[in-house]
């Protein structure tokens, strides 16, 4: 099955001879009762041919003052990708502590990635995202992977960071809903979206847009049938228990308290953007 | 302001001495344009007042062959709160490797956990859930900290955990969409909704659910006021691609996909929690 062909949408075709292969590994091989991992290989073997497409490469680029949940949201779902390498890309591979109470171990240093990747993706957060746009080394190594990657996608003020790296100019993206109009200092276009599509730039709103990218690249990089099987096994069926999701639907207090808290965050990534694409021009 | 007061949801007198209090604390401290981490400091302080309540204590346990989604839904919200210690507890704190390519390192022993938790949270996932429900150590600890918790709770299929830990007899629970009716096994009462609270009992549904339940509990700990602002701080707004994450809107060929990825993995649930059942019978 090649890259065109898992890249469409499912035609009906496809799906009544993926569910008529599905009956027949059914019924050539009943679950085991073994052991759950023996389970779990199993089921993943039996479904090797239906759910593989070709190799994916993707690196995504933890850093410290970043986001966590924009990193594990979309790594969620590419996890459940099969056939994939997934890299963890930084300037080393030493642990890096993220918020109060997790470290990580990125798995790969920028000289080791991948020279051609499909999916080159940055998470957002603050204060990190500040440092970032105006990291040499690390603008250095976006833009280079940036020019060959399939795709080149964000969550978050992961963008501005895109953006610092000369990655977004001419392209609709999308932002942490503050920060979004930040991205023309660029010359990208803010565009208002959970997540925003153009060409082969993909990016996600704040945070937890990362789930909602996440389903979205894999449509992309397989087909819209293979991220609804991720949908379903993440049970991603948001329901919120309030309606304060956006500037737009949240009750006036929740909007003032966070414009309050984050209305200087909003003026330093401005400045910093401004400094950032200074230096770019040069 | 006790935790009475902030337990009930806001009322328009609090919340019209809250915005005037904005104001104040506008007038009083325009935003700093030091550095990224001052300016966030000195937001949080300007609000302090306004967000704190009694301090929290929140132990949050992850192991291995956790789902890492279902610990970090949760713990994005709960890092929003002020004033509150999270305890990654485990049996040691080594580095613990999640999923393909994170490994992250417990903060706090079973044994150094604080005896009175205001909230006890397991995740879920494959296949470590199953290791977990017949672990005489992890059962033996959360038995310990579930009777004095002031809420005990779960997402995924860590509510079998509690289950086999004795927490959820005659209490209404949910697990993961296929595994919820194992939790009959351990005399809960099967409950379907996407976050279930009966009494001090918080159970979420499938890995995401994360999301929904820890604004709840938020809701539960602090105020709705305080879950809204937390919302949108991290644009919970979702829209998924597509309408597939519960079995009953998943096209039918997801749902024969995950059925069959996972219909061994629900029967090896099953034996397992009838087992450690039995254990607790004794």
């Amino acid at each position: 099955m090649n890259r065109r062909h898992f890249g469409t949408l499912a035609t009906s075709a496809m799906v009544t001879a993926l569910l008529r292969e599905v009956a027949e590994v059914r019924a050539a091989a009943p679950p085991s009762q073994a052991t759950p991992d023996q389970a779990i290989a199993e089921a993943t073997r039996r479904h090797a041919k239906l759910l593989a497409g070709p190799k994916l490469t993707i690196a995504m680029m933890p850093y410290p003052g970043m986001f966590l949940q924009d990193l594990i949201g979309p790594l969620t779902m590419f996890e459940a990708l099969l056939n994939r390498d997934i890299f963890l890309v930084w300037k080393d591979t030493s642990p890096m502590k993220v918020g109060s109470s997790i470290t990580l171990t990125p798995t790969t240093t920028f000289d080791q990635c991948p020279s051609d990747v499909d999916v080159l993706f940055v998470p957002g957060g603050v204060p990190g995202t500040f440092a970032m746009m105006e990291d040499a080394e690390v603008l250095a190594f976006l833009a280079s992977r940036g020019r060959t990657a399939k795709y080149v996608t964000s969550v978050c003020t992961g963008a501005l960071i895109l953006g610092a790296a000369g990655l977004l100019k001419g392209y609709k993206a999308t932002s942490y809903w503050n920060t979004r109009e930040i991205l023309s200092v660029f010359g990208a276009i803010p565009t208002e979206g959970r997540v925003v599509v153009d060409r082969n730039r993909i990016t996600g709103g704040g945070v937890t847009a990362g789930l909602d990218f996440g389903l979205r690249v894999i449509a992309e990089l397989r087909s819209q049938a293979y991220a609804e099987a991720v949908q379903l096994y993440v049970e991603y069926d948001p329901q919120p228990p309030f309606r304060a999701g956006s500037p737009k639907t949240a009750p006036k207090e929740a909007k003032a308290f966070v414009d309050d808290m984050l209305g200087s965050v909003v003026a330093v990534a401005r400045e910093t953007a401004e400094r950032a694409q200074s230096r770019l021009g040069r």
